[in-house]
């Protein structure tokens, strides 16, 4: 695996701490007929995704985690752990709107070992405080109570639309230096991210941009990876480029990656990436979304993966 | 109890239909220190609510709903329905971000008798289609498989940033005549809400606003009434203006509604709301709030109270 760990030392913690960085792919969850998740499907996906090189972030905004019900999701990342799959690779989606229920979620995550958990803020009310989000992650990390737990804070305004601000990150920082581990930064603003890596970059705060096409600039500035739905289709392409962002190839590698995210960017991401992977595993059935997303079908369908062909673009082994 | 009920008949079904109609309050949830639901005092105020002429929308917006686990709410419906509260005054609301818990909620109100279920659309992904958001109401309504369902749509932009167009309406109404019986336009726009009685307010579609501000243009333009904020701390005087819409003084009551209302609106409105029960009720309780949303405290709190007091207004009997 190419998932890279630090070893952290303490003398109060005699237990080394890991951490996980490089490129993790928020696994896309496949339905059967009923709509229901299909377990079989997704533990192949994610092996795939591992042989890749790459490490796992099940019940992101790409998962269609707040489609599933917090029931399938810990069922859902049993049977994937079940399956033999080693949770230091994991670090699964948790937050969501009811506290008790991201607590649920984290704990179960840290109870079986996850590297880490990505933690959406609660996201029904808007335009909430700072003091309001500093009170919700604050309880999560007071109720689960376990000093392994490693928060990345999941930042996506243009979905969420409630964001997570610097003032905000130092004051969790300072409560909780252990528990709050890192940050998502799917705002999509490079000048965010930038500030990120300057302000706590340097003090165990580990940054990773949610899209393949900052990795580049996000490595060269000291962060530690991706989190980016491409990775569930270009695993090898976007963990390459982590691998080698010192070689003197990386930006034509960069740009490679630019030229495929802008592929798939011409449709919903979600419905697009089901349907290269329906294509490349043979099988319509991954083609599936639940409402109120809506599958990629007919001329769509067919123009998205003969523009992939044309462009060199392949999943090989999947 | 002045909550006004319209029969509907029909020979294939030989059941009487009662269409609820008049002002309902979307029910503020007390927490006790654990911060946990605190059912007792939340029958008190349900109770308080009835005797006043008003009906319940539990889980709505202001109940901080989505700050509830899904068992939660079934728990504390089944705790308020136990106590002998008439579910033919009841519209709780069910619609959550993953369908399978719209289901149950909604499979749980009707099964209880409620008189509808005030749904909000699936409000994680944003920029949805109508497509996708059609097959998410008409997913429910196949999978709840309920003729006696009942489903009143919540139109919320503000808060949940995915709202419901007219071609929407016009499309669930042609394949759910008897499902969908109504909206809540919370879009604080009248415009959309002339547009919405227009348009589908004589085929038994039933409007009510989301703010009482707007109670007596609605009435006057063939809307059946408020699920409104404030009916929590004001029941008495909004079920009044419904009662008395035709009346010569029916703008005079109106305007001193909408007096009371600024001064809640000073504030954000649950914590403000929960701080005016808490005064009248002698329970410092009611003022607790979950995280993301901040109580109202301190100076805040004593000046809401001073200039309520000032503005003549009370809460008789809580």
């Amino acid at each position: 695996m190419h998932i890279t760990v630090a070893r952290e030392t303490s003398s109060a913690v005699p237990v080394a701490q890991v951490r996980i960085a490089g490129v993790l792919a928020p696994v896309v969850t496949p339905f059967d007929r009923e709509f229901k998740p299909d377990a079989k499907r997704y533990i192949e996906h994610c092996n795939w995704l591992l042989a890749n090189g790459i490490g796992l972030a099940p019940f992101g905004t790409n998962s269609e985690a707040n489609s599933l019900t917090v029931d399938e999701r810990v069922e859902l990342l049993d049977l994937l752990l079940g399956s033999g799959v080693d949770p230091r690779r994991v670090m699964p989606g948790t937050g969501c709107c009811a506290i008790a229920d991201t607590v649920r979620l984290s704990r179960h995550a840290v109870e079986n070992g996850c590297a880490g958990v990505l933690m959406l803020p609660p996201f029904y009310y808007k335009q909430v405080t700072d003091e309001g989000l500093y009170r919700s992650f604050a309880s999560v990390i007071d109720r689960v109570a376990n000093d392994r737990l490693k928060i990345y804070l999941y930042h996506i305004p243009p979905v969420a639309q409630v964001g997570l601000s610097l003032a905000l990150i130092e004051r969790l920082l300072k409560s909780y230096p252990s528990a709050i581990a890192g940050i998502k930064d799917s705002s999509g603003d490079w000048n965010n991210t930038k500030q990120l890596l300057d302000a706590f970059g340097k003090s165990g705060f580990d940054v990773f941009v949610g899209s393949e096409t900052l990795l580049l600039a996000n490595m060269r500035n000291g962060g530690k990876g991706a989190i980016s739905a491409m990775a569930n289709v270009n695993p090898g392409g976007i963990s390459s480029l982590y691998r080698h962002w010192q070689a003197t190839d990386a930006e034509e590698r960069q740009s490679v990656l630019d030229r495929y995210r802008k592929l798939f960017g011409q449709y919903p991401m979600i419905p697009a990436l089901k349907r290269a992977v329906a294509h490349w595993a043979r099988s319509e059935d991954w083609a599936r979304v639940r409402p109120p997303l809506v599958e990629l079908a007919g001329a769509d369908a067919a123009a998205l993966i003969d523009q992939l062909k044309a462009a060199g673009f392949d999943m090989a082994g999947r």
